[in-house]
């Protein structure tokens, strides 16, 4: 029988997909739904300046999704974490555009919460990858 | 009288500024002790890819001491968050160069773990702020 701890992982792992069904079909009433009402959820877009709170947070998902096209994502190198109330996801999104133009990849982390039994998103920080330390 | 959760608060960022004193006195052995032995530790440095485990990610940072002049960080919006054994540090890094050259920023989410008394990183990842969604 599946332990409780998997049951949250396969959980938390909905949620991150459910976050980038959202981001894909630009869908600003779920993107909305995702996140938690905490005061300090924080969103850092690729070479963007950290956002502090719902508004500010939701107000660059409506911006991005009124003046960027669609994007599709291939999540690889997925990390996912469950510690009590608090969860991340670690990733790197590959990212394609609408023209199959050559795909971008960004570094992300995401921080969930638990909170009435659901996973709400806390924090999404995603950064471009330009360079590597490493041969892949 | 202080609350268990503000001394641990205050444990958090003890361990977070020990990274940044670490950082730029570029003491390896010091940055050595303060990551985490989870096999899943990851470090994500300004426009890089994703550093998985011990190994490389303690490689990168012997890297950047062995090749780069030391760093001066200014920490600025610093937001803490402990839950449970779980600590998340958010903060922008305002860099000064060797000469004070013009300052970057750099957009940072540090994760720690509470592990025997200790709060140790379990991730790093900064990204660079090339341009803002609404003005300062």
């Amino acid at each position: 029988m599946p332990s409780a701890d998997y049951e949250e992982q396969k959980a938390v792992a909905r949620a991150n997909r459910a976050f980038y069904r959202a981001f894909e079909s630009q869908d600003l009433a779920g993107m909305s739904g995702l996140w938690d009402d905490d005061p300090g959820v924080q969103c850092i877009h690729p070479g963007g300046e950290t956002l502090v709170g719902r508004e500010r947070v939701l107000a660059s998902w409506e911006a991005i999704f009124t003046h960027s096209e669609p994007l599709r994502f291939e999540l690889v190198d997925v990390e996912l974490r469950v510690e009590g109330e608090l969860a991340w996801v670690s990733l790197v999104e590959r990212i394609a555009g609408p023209e199959d133009e050559p795909a971008a990849e960004a570094a992300c982390t995401n921080l969930f919460a638990l909170r009435d039994g659901a996973w709400r998103m806390l924090l999404h920080h995603a950064s471009p990858i330009q360079r590597r330390f490493f041969d892949a």
